[in-house]
C-alpha cells in the first residue's frame, strides 16, 4: 500500500509522515488531501487556548482520557512556541511522552511556530485535514501563548475553549478581556487554589456585559491534577456542538473559518509568485540599498515589487 | 500651518494625530512619510518583551525617565492585545495615565492588535518612522504577549530587551527558549522576589550553549518598583548600541528588518489587489460554496482566485 492507501486504512504512522510532509510544504501531502477532500469535514475540532501556566496541557490530556473512555478517537495538535532561528518546537513532544501516546486511538503532534510565511496556520490546518481523512472523532488544537497569530488559529476551531487560572494578575487579566469573545467555554483549572470563586465570578460578570451573545459560555471549575470536573467540561463541549449543529451556526463558523483559510493560502501563493518574479530578475537587492540609502521609500519600494506581477 | 509642518516642528498633538492616521490606514499620513523618508533613521529603536506578569510597562517608564534625566526625548509604542470582535485596545493608554504622558519629552501611544492583513506591523512600523521625523531619541515598542507576531514586531527594533521575573513556571520556561535567541539584553525584575539569582544562572547557562553569538546578552537584576538597576540597564542598552554601530551591524539589522517590512507592504497590496478583483467579478462567494460542499477543495479554489491577478 502507497502512502494514501494507508492513511484511509487508518495507518498511523502513515498519518504521522503526512503530517510531516504538510508541515514541510510538501506538494505530495496537498495532493492526497485534494484527492480526498470530499471525506473530511467529520472530525469536531476544539480549540484550546489560555495564558502560559493555565495547565493547558495536562488538561487535553484529561479530555482525551475522557473522550477515550466514551469509546472516541482523538487527535492532539500542540502548537508551540518555536525558536525563530533553530526553527524547531520548544516543548516538542517530550511533555506528552506518556502512555496516552501509545494508545491506538491517539494521534498527538507538537508543531512548531515556524517564520514562514502563513506557514503556521497552514500546516495546522492541513494536519486537521488528514486527522480528518485518518478518520479521528474530535481534534484537540493546544496552543501556547496569547498572540494573534495563535488566537487566529484557536478561532478556526468549531469550539473554542478558554484554560484559566485563578490569581494571574494585570497583564493576565487584559490578555482574557483580549481572547474572551472568542471563547466558548470557560475552565478555571487549578480550582482548589483560592481565588478560583472570585475568578468564576469575575468571568461571569464580564459575560454578563455582552448582550450579543447568542450561546452564553458555561464558566467550569475543574482540577486536571486532580482529576476532578472533567467529564463535565466533556459535556460541556458536546452541548457546544449539539447547539451548534441544530442551530445551522456549525455551517456559518466553518464558512468563515474557510474563508479565512482561503485567503491565507491565496496570500501565501501570490508571496511565492513575487519572490519568483524578483529572483528572475534580481531586483530586490537594488531596491533595498535604495530605500537603505533613503533614495526610496518602502512605499514606493513596494509599487515598484507589485508591478512585476500586475 | 499644516499637519505635516506642524510634525516637522515637533508639534505633540499633530505627531498623535498622525499616528491615528497611520492606525486607521489613511493614506495621507503614508504620503508625509514618503515625503520626509530621508529624515528618517536618527531613532534608536528599542523593543521590550516578555512574559506576562513581568512588568513590562512600569519598566519601560523607568527607563524612560532615566533617559529623560539624561537630557533625550522618548516615545513609547505599547503594543496591546485587541479584543477581535470590538477591535479595540484593551489596556488603552489607562495604564499610562501618569506624569510621564504629560512631559513635553514623552510621546505615549497604545497600539491594539488589529485582525486586519498585516495592520499592526504596517502600523507599528509607521507609528515609529512618524516618531522619528517627529524627533525623539529613543523609541521603546512594548509588547504584551509572546505570538508570532508580536515577535515580529519586537525583532524590528534595533535592541531586543527580555523583561524575565523569577519563577514562572514550565510555560514560561518555554516561552522564553522561544524568544531568548532574538533577546540582545536580559532583565530579571522583580528580583527581590526569592529565585532571581537562579533565574539569571539559568538564562547564563542558556546562553552557554549557543556558540555563535557574537555579542553575549547581559542578564541584569532590576526592579521596576524599587527603582534598582535601572540607571545600569540604560547603560547597557547604550553598550549595545555602540556596538552595533562599531561593528557595522546596526545597518545589517536595519536592512533584514527593511526587507521584511517591504515584504510585509507588497504582501499587503497584493491582497488588496485581490480583494477588489474578487468583489468585481462576486466570485468569492461561489468558491466559499463550493468548497463548502466540497466539489472544491482549498487548494484548488486558491488557484482559482490566484489567476485573476496574473
Amino acid at each position: 500500500m502507497n502512502l494514501e492507501e494507508k492513511l484511509l486504512h487508518g495507518d498511523k504512522r502513515a498519518c504521522a509522515r503526512l503530517i510531516t510532509m504538510v508541515e514541510n510544504n510538501q506538494q505530495e501531502a496537498f495532493e492526497i488531501i485534494k484527492n480526498h477532500y470530499n471525506k473530511t469535514g467529520n472530525s469536531y475540532v476544539v480549540g484550546i487556548t489560555g495564558p502560559p501556566g493555565s495547565g493547558k496541557s495536562t488538561l487535553t490530556d484529561r479530555l482525551t482520557r475522557e473522550l477515550l473512555n466514551r469509546g472516541k478517537k482523538v487527535g492532539i495538535i500542540a502548537i508551540d512556541p518555536t525558536s525563530p532561528f533553530t526553527g524547531g518546537a520548544i516543548l516538542g513532544d517530550r511533555i506528552r511522552m506518556n502512555d496516552l501516546s501509545l494508545n491506538k486511538n491517539v494521534f498527538i503532534r507538537s508543531m512548531g511556530t515556524r517564520g514562514s510565511l502563513g506557514g503556521l496556520s497552514k500546516a495546522t490546518q492541513g494536519a486537521i485535514k488528514i486527522l480528518d481523512i485518518y478518520g479521528v472523532d474530535y481534534i484537540f488544537v493546544e496552543t501556547v501563548g496569547v498572540g494573534q497569530s495563535e488566537i487566529d488559529i484557536v478561532k478556526a476551531a468549531d469550539t473554542v475553549l478558554m484554560v484559566m487560572v485563578p490569581n494571574l494578575g494585570d497583564d493576565i487579566q487584559a490578555i482574557k478581556a483580549g481572547i474572551m469573545e472568542i471563547a466558548d467555554i470557560f475552565a478555571i483549572n487549578k480550582s482548589d487554589i483560592d481565588g478560583a470563586d472570585k475568578t468564576q465570578v469575575e468571568i461571569e460578570m464580564n459575560l454578563d456585559l455582552n448582550e450579543e451573545m447568542d450561546y452564553r459560555p458555561p464558566v467550569l471549575k475543574v482540577s486536571a491534577r486532580k482529576k476532578e470536573g472533567i467529564s463535565q467540561l466533556v459535556d460541556s463541549i458536546l452541548d457546544h456542538k449539539e447547539f451548534l449543529e441544530k442551530t445551522g451556526k456549525l455551517k456559518d463558523r466553518r464558512k468563515r473559518n474557510t474563508e479565512i483559510e482561503i485567503l491565507n493560502l491565496v496570500e501565501e501563493g501570490l508571496m511565492n509568485i513575487i519572490f519568483s518574479k524578483m529572483k528572475r530578475k534580481a531586483i530586490f537587492d537594488e531596491i533595498i540599498e535604495s530605500v537603505m540609502s533613503r533614495e526610496l521609500d518602502p512605499y514606493t519600494a513596494k509599487d515598484q515589487i507589485i508591478k512585476l506581477i500586475k
